[in-house]
């Protein structure tokens, strides 16, 4: 047998990804066997990379959208040479400290470019990709950007909804750059695939605009071939490789069983017999380990010459293209936030909430040339667009991204922009519809990617709408998140105080939260210290001698609070007003902070229109809280907040039953 | 002008809509005035409902999808008579305490069947209707069960994930009393439509095999002989309904503006001149009135004829018949619930948390013929299947739904079962699967639909599948959802215990929340009070005296808190340990027994594999906490326990620290 024949080179795949199942006793076999020719393909005869410069900025994305078959990832991986997915990571596979995850976790260091696992995020991920790398290439110029996104995509990923959004939205965008390499195996966890679907998967993508070929998924000549014509279509490429789940297993394969079996040793003996594999567990034959690692080497011509093009930029172009790749903001990009923050301290006025992050998006928009803004077909309501001009197929260098009624996809697609890098992917949508992005939320935070996400219409302030539209137990669940920052600016001041927070958060995603409703001016002061960046400060100290109580709000609330304390102040009783926009951020404060702040002794209540999940870490066991025990309802705003129960008067009254529950 | 003329009465809907919109300076023109003719065309001639009886289990359900639009279905309910919605209501549209909400809110009782706003739930629950209507008449006969479910549906709808995940399924299911009338107006809040998509829509739903017409949507006739043809055909039907958006206001008609636009008293004026309708404010003619009403009456006959089978049932169908409209349970069927949980004291046996869950709704199958169970692919290892048939396109009588990769789908569909009533429709999948679904279940909440939702693999317990399938926030970001019950079951007799009090829940979903690993049992008593029912009680007492030291846990943990008691008791600590199956149960508890249980004065640890949010409440400000703060790892479960400092060690370790510090 011919050590470094492509199909030798794909059961070398097949056998890591045996060998390390079987050793864990768990794992799923049937893509990264089923799929071993496919990538093969890809891998050597296609895809522009270099394992020993992991990050090489104008390479080739590869995503693996079903995540589950991360064997196929990590054998292509160690194969073609990322010196940090070691023989020794896929033997001990799955198990705490390997890089080799049970699903592909973000490392773009050696090769995962993005965390995947739950179905349909990796394709919308790349569609993100694919985006950056347009609107890049078209202001940077080809000579510098100029690579491909490519998904190894199952049926999961299809058939969920954000994968149909994604297929809609990024035929319609144009992404020329883009090629799915679908693993057609016709079986799921369940059984066969007609359990649950009908549709010609192919026809659905013709239908959104999508070049099409269907090929034998075994045969490595033909989807080489297949690629190269996806490569020259300018549509978005599909490419059905038709396979057998678990390729190489007798007893499994093209069965339901292989999508998730454990693998024997028997199993594993008979796989070897059968593809005729002579070779000890995790032994790859030195001459196609060499084939392997030469095919890790084939894009060396193309890496050097682009380093010499860089080499060669003006000093410019130079510094803003390590700029991007460095994912550092430009110089003086947060002066345009300390400019308004001064202004709006000096010339306050109640202003919509909405509308103050859309005008800092629009300062933003000047300073930050990678900022890519867009919504969810709510742009009148967001008003994050103003001057720019739509992300379109005819025209790559939009930056704003009208991104239909698809809000899974925005997120998602945001995250692929954030992964690829030299983009700020802004998007912004109802506080209530980042539920239907939540899982795209969830992974944001879990790889650490810098995304500042945009939710407005915060809570009952929005009125009319009704409860369908009033987030009331959105602050929690987001709160809830690890590594998810949440701000919610309690004015102008705050609003640009935590866009700089957002921007320079450059280790995890950020939900910027704004009211709809017009936000009181609450800050007088705008040019000293970001005060926001400690996550909850004193905003007013109790002025009538030594504090007794302390109220704590968030967004919209702090001007109630704010009026409260006048009430108590003016009774006499000593009362400060602590504004805390960000939990998160004052939980990483010191201990002694954190208590100056909450008041050591006092009577705390707090305010926020919403539920009080979380609250009473902070108010502590005789601590009062305002807010909302259920769903809203429909009506005025001030009407909704008088039905329930969140005035001035209301927190007065539950500090005046403190106080004397105290005295008695 | 002909009083009775359907476009008159077309125009009735209009002018109630813009005189409401008007009045209160907000609301969504343009689907009421773009959808009047269609909408005149199913109620008055096609529609089997009567406004005095609503709740009538054989009318054909009608589901406003794009609820935005909502002053069509008020128009709609106000002429066609249903009492509960008045002109006084219409006249105070979005106003606190009027019927006619913002966005329509789930009552039945006056023809609202779901609560509709968020965009593409309310197709997904229409497709839930028609597969419970499709079950119900196959199971208990024509005679009984035949009707349709109307949709009216807007461009958000189908370009939303859950809507392309929803026409792909109820295709394939065969689901053919399922009819839309696509709005197809070609324009969105940001513009016209080709600004987000490029898809030909009536081409994406013959490809799930759907039965597509095209009809001029303000040609009452020819919409009306779409409805026949669609009736007739035995797929589900699309009815593409060409449309101007805000027909009818002149100067808005056919523009983005239409969607949302403010109406003033000059474009009201301009649209009665325009559509010669000279009528004041909120005045409906007598004649046109009375057709609306007349149409209102047309099934009457269809429904005494209905209510005389009904009446000629055998005994036992008519009680049976009975006991599904009115939601209620079968008599005895918690007894299998029983017997489990006694049995399980008496032999108690550690077991895989997700199999107990599914030998539960095995044993409920049996008991409760209307229980119809599925999952999202996911069907091995969520155990809920067994002996159940599938419910397939050829076999409406299954009981097992394979909804594919669309956990968004298979939850909307369970509100749409539940809304129709006559099922209990249980579906499970992964805990971290459940973000997938979010909306759906605010939404169940937010109606209060009797949905259990089964959730498992719910911690790091899961072990190698790694962080993106260990759940770590979602715990609190459900009991953030007001009127949502979590259960959280730590073992066997617990698990019957909140089954039984989930299928109890008559006024809102639960969310059944089980481990994969299997559960050590922590109960000794099966056969007496339903424990789990108080939310929290003191699973053991401490037994060294005096109790100084509380544990409080939930599902897992539970076993690792008992350990830690057992090392504490041993050193002399008397020491309880609180199980705690839902915070929601608990809280509705008197504050005595809250006290009670918590421990007053007692050091309180809680143990959670999850996030700390909202455990503050219960330990208090001196408490400690064991559980994770931040995402998972891929590793052995005993591993991931060990690496994240979940063991009976580290509580024991943080009981100490605090039981030092009191004494210092």
């Amino acid at each position: 047998m011919n050590m470094t024949d492509p199909r030798t080179m794909a059961n070398a795949i097949r056998f890591l990804s045996i060998d390390a199942i079987e050793r864990v006793e768990e794992g799923h076999p049937g893509t990264p066997l089923g799929a071993a020719d496919t990538a093969t393909a890809l891998f050597t005869r296609h895809l522009k990379f270099n394992p020993k410069d992991p990050l090489w900025f104008d390479r080739d994305r590869v995503v693996q959208s079903n995540g589950h078959g991360s064997m196929l990832l990590y054998s292509l991986l160690h194969l073609s040479g990322y010196e940090k997915i070691t023989l020794d990571d896929i033997k001990r596979f799955r198990e705490l400290g390997s890089h080799c995850e049970g699903h592909p976790e973000f490392d773009p260091s050696c090769g995962i470019e993005v965390t995947t696992g739950p179905l349909g995020q990796g394709i919308a991920n790349a569609a993100g990709m694919a985006l950056a790398e347009a609107f890049l290439r078209e202001w940077l110029g080809w000579d510098i950007i100029d690579h491909y996104t490519y998904a190894f995509v199952g049926d999961g990923c299809l058939q969920e909804g954000v994968g149909q959004e994604v297929i809609s939205l990024a035929g319609h965008l144009g992404l020329g750059r883009l090629i799915f390499l679908w693993d057609d195996n016709r079986m799921t966890d369940d059984g066969v695939i007609d359990l649950a679907l009908s549709d010609d998967m192919a026809a659905r993508f013709r239908l959104s605009g999508w070049h099409v070929q269907e090929v034998d998924g075994h045969d490595i000549d033909a989807v080489s071939a297949a690629i190269l014509l996806a490569k020259k279509d300018p549509r978005p490429s599909m490419i059905q490789c038709r396979t057998v789940i678990g390729r190489g297993l007798p007893q499994v394969e093209g069965t339901r069983a292989a999508h998730s079996a454990r693998i024997f040793r028997e199993g594993a003996d008979a796989a070897r017999q059968y593809l005729g594999w002579p070779h000890a567990p995790f032994e790859i034959p030195e001459e196609t380990l060499h084939a392997w690692r030469e095919a890790g080497r084939r894009s060396l011509p193309e890496y050097e010459a682009w380093q010499s093009r860089v080499d060669a930029l003006p000093s410019e172009q130079r510094r803003l293209l390590d700029r991007l790749r460095e994912g550092r903001l430009p110089d003086g990009w947060d002066e345009p936030l300390r400019a308004l923050r001064e202004r709006a301290a000096r010339e306050p006025s109640a202003e919509f909430g909405i509308k103050l992050s859309g005008d800092i998006v629009d300062l933003l928009t000047d300073a930050i040339p990678e900022l890519i803004s867009g919504a969810p077909d709510l742009e009148g309501a967001t008003k994050h667009k103003r001057a720019l001009a739509p992300f379109t197929a005819s025209d790559h260098g939009g930056r704003y991204v009208h991104y239909g009624i698809r809000e899974h996809a925005m997120g998602a697609m945001q995250n692929g922009m954030a992964a690829h890098g030299g983009i700020v992917p802004v998007g912004v949508t109802y506080l209530v519809f980042s539920d239907y992005m939540r899982p795209t939320l969830r992974l944001a935070a879990m790889m650490g990617l810098p995304v500042p996400f945009v939710f407005s219409h915060d809570s009952i302030g929005i009125g009319r709408n009704g409860p369908t539209h009033q987030p009331v137990e959105y602050l929690a669940s987001l709160r809830a998140i690890p590594n998810m920052l949440v701000l919610r600016p309690a004015d102008a001041v705050e609003a640009a105080e935590c866009w700089e927070i957002a921007l320079a958060n450059r280790t995890g995603p950020s939900c910027l939260i704004f009211a709809r409703q017009p936000l009181e001016p609450v800050r007088t002061d705008g040019s000293g210290e970001n005060r926001s960046r400690r996550g909850a400060y004193v905003l007013l100290e109790a002025g009538n001698g030594p504090r007794q109580v302390t109220l704590l709000a968030t967004g919209s609330e702090v001007g109630i609070a704010v009026e409260a304390r006048r009430q108590l102040e003016s009774e006499g009783v000593p009362t400060a007003v602590v504004s805390m926009p960000s939990w998160e951020l004052f939980e990483a404060q010191d201990a002694e902070y954190r208590k100056e702040v909450l008041g050591r002794g006092t009577v705390r209540v707090a305010v926020e229109a919403a539920v009080r999940l979380g609250w009473d870490r902070y108010i502590g066991e005789d601590g009062g809280f305002i807010g909302m025990s259920g769903f809203g309802a429909s009506g005025a705003e001030t009407d909704l907040y008088e039905h329930f129960g969140i005035t001035p008067g209301k927190v007065v009254e539950e500090v005046r039953k403190r106080l004397k529950s105290r005295s008695s």
